[in-house]
């Protein structure tokens, strides 16, 4: 059993590799659920269903999330009824929410998600990191905004001073968690947003020192390439954190439970400074523009194990 | 004023004539939410949602329901994740029941309902017959099932032995309900299914008295044409319910409320059984299959008052 920590699309592209390089091999994958919210009533749960449409090969490859080619009909009419459109809803896209939101009136988030995953035909396990709300808040200057609220609506723009993770103490693992962490041979984090996206999951305590004790070996991938991250607002933040937003900036922030730290070739030259915190440093070409590089990336982390 | 009480398809097209036909006068039409029911966690309206598209020249032509030209991602994508689709929604359609359903939590169905028929461009009164529920039920030799049941997922393949309105003794009318009977001048029953269209309105005990009361003129159209019904199940119904199927047989069903009655010419032979029960009687075209028809025969309603 392979393990894989995720967000959304940087996770979701090396988790589809992870699963198309191993052979008989499960993959699980342990995904966020700090942005998840109620919008139209619905529950969104937006890593879920990134890294969900992602295996199943239905992603929209231009933004990431979203299945390709969906129509925004329903969008459009939810618009004329003055409803809030700010979150872009696809009509193929709808079905997941509606379904999700039905089925969790009477199963657990993780059965919930094990279902639409088994819909859609994916073959790796998909995890909600607890089945309890984590709710990931973002401290800014106008004071404490919602993830998707910051996130999405106003476009990433504040400043951030803070995130915090409301309802992660209290968060408990689910069996289906606690199971793949023990049969782990090889946990792999992502190179996912280290504060937003394995942030939430690893704030779990329950969950940090299953990580911690877990017997497999544990890698984690560079979200940040020569100093800009692939996707999202992850420099600016770690900047207003406080953190340098750098390979080894990310090193730092995984030092205490990874074994073996992979980072782009063209960040070759900070290698020292991760060996310097006790990691095993691989160079590579860390950024999954196609499916071959996915396939590529998954190969040099498998072989950590 | 006019009030118009409607079902859901041939109620709409009147209402869509009246509205056409009355320059400065204002049209309610007070409709049935026997109908509503709970799909994918959604408050669904059928005839409310019926009435509003077609009053806003949205209705698909070819079914009367729905929306013109709608697409059906959304309902392919619930197929796949094993949740019912026996309930057709086109993606466009499925916003009016997100925004209802949300609105909902704050609003009286009166007030959601205005607010959605505002957005649409509606200019007459939209109103639900109750702000309460009420929920038609079928009574059929397999036993008692709710009316979408019967009417869509079973194809009203059932005979009726019988047609209860769960809740109606309870249901008490609106303010804006109230207000529209006491400002009309003419109440129209709309050529819609007198059992359980216009059957649940008039099961409103409130409702019943308010007509029956009212300083308004009263005239009723048959949905029934040379002993077919224009759409619907509305003869096999009235046969299991040992009523006549015919324009006599739905006028004794109204003779205790309203003055006049409109037949089709092709029953024209049958109006003196109908003048025998003290009603004005009046034949003309009523087969509303293309908008000049509708024009015409809320013409002729008109005319009553």
């Amino acid at each position: 059993m392979i393990v894989a920590l995720s967000g959304g699309v940087g996770g979701a592209k090396l988790s589809w590799g992870l699963e198309r390089s191993l052979a008989n091999e499960e993959l699980a994958v342990i995904v966020n659920t700090g942005d998840d919210f109620i919008l139209h009533g619905l529950y969104i749960a937006p890593d879920l269903d990134t890294v969900m449409y992602t295996l199943a090969d239905l992603a929209n490859p231009a933004t990431g999330w979203g299945i390709a080619n969906d129509t925004f009909h329903a969008l459009a009419m939810l618009e004329r009824y003055g409803q809030p459109v700010w979150f872009q809803l696809g009509d193929r896209d709808l079905a997941i929410h509606l379904a999700r939101t039905n089925l969790l009136r009477q199963q657990r988030l993780t059965e919930v998600t094990a279902t639409l995953a088994q819909a859609l035909g994916v073959r790796s396990r998909i995890l909600p990191m607890s089945d309890q709300r984590v709710e990931t808040r973002i401290l800014t200057p106008d004071g404490e905004l919602a993830f998707q609220d910051y996130f999405v609506r106003r476009r990433q723009q504040d400043l951030v001073h803070g995130v915090r993770f409301q309802g992660a103490e209290q968060a408990t693992l689910s069996p289906e968690v606690l199971a793949a962490l023990a049969q782990a041979r090889l946990i792999v984090f992502c190179p996912s947003n280290p504060i937003i996206s394995i942030g939430p999951i690893l704030a779990v305590p329950e969950m940090h020192a299953a990580i911690a004790s877990a017997q497999a070996r544990k890698v984690a991938v560079s979200p940040i390439i020569a100093g800009q991250a692939v996707k999202g607002p992850l420099v600016a933040m770690m900047q207003g954190l406080g953190l340098e937003p750098s390979a080894p900036g990310v090193a730092r922030l995984y030092a205490d439970l990874v074994d073996s730290f992979i980072l782009d070739q063209q960040d070759a030259h900070l290698a020292p400074q991760i060996a310097a915190l006790g990691l095993k440093v691989t160079a590579t070409n860390t950024l999954m523009s196609d499916h071959s590089r996915r396939r590529h990336l998954a190969e040099v982390v498998l072989a950590q194990a």
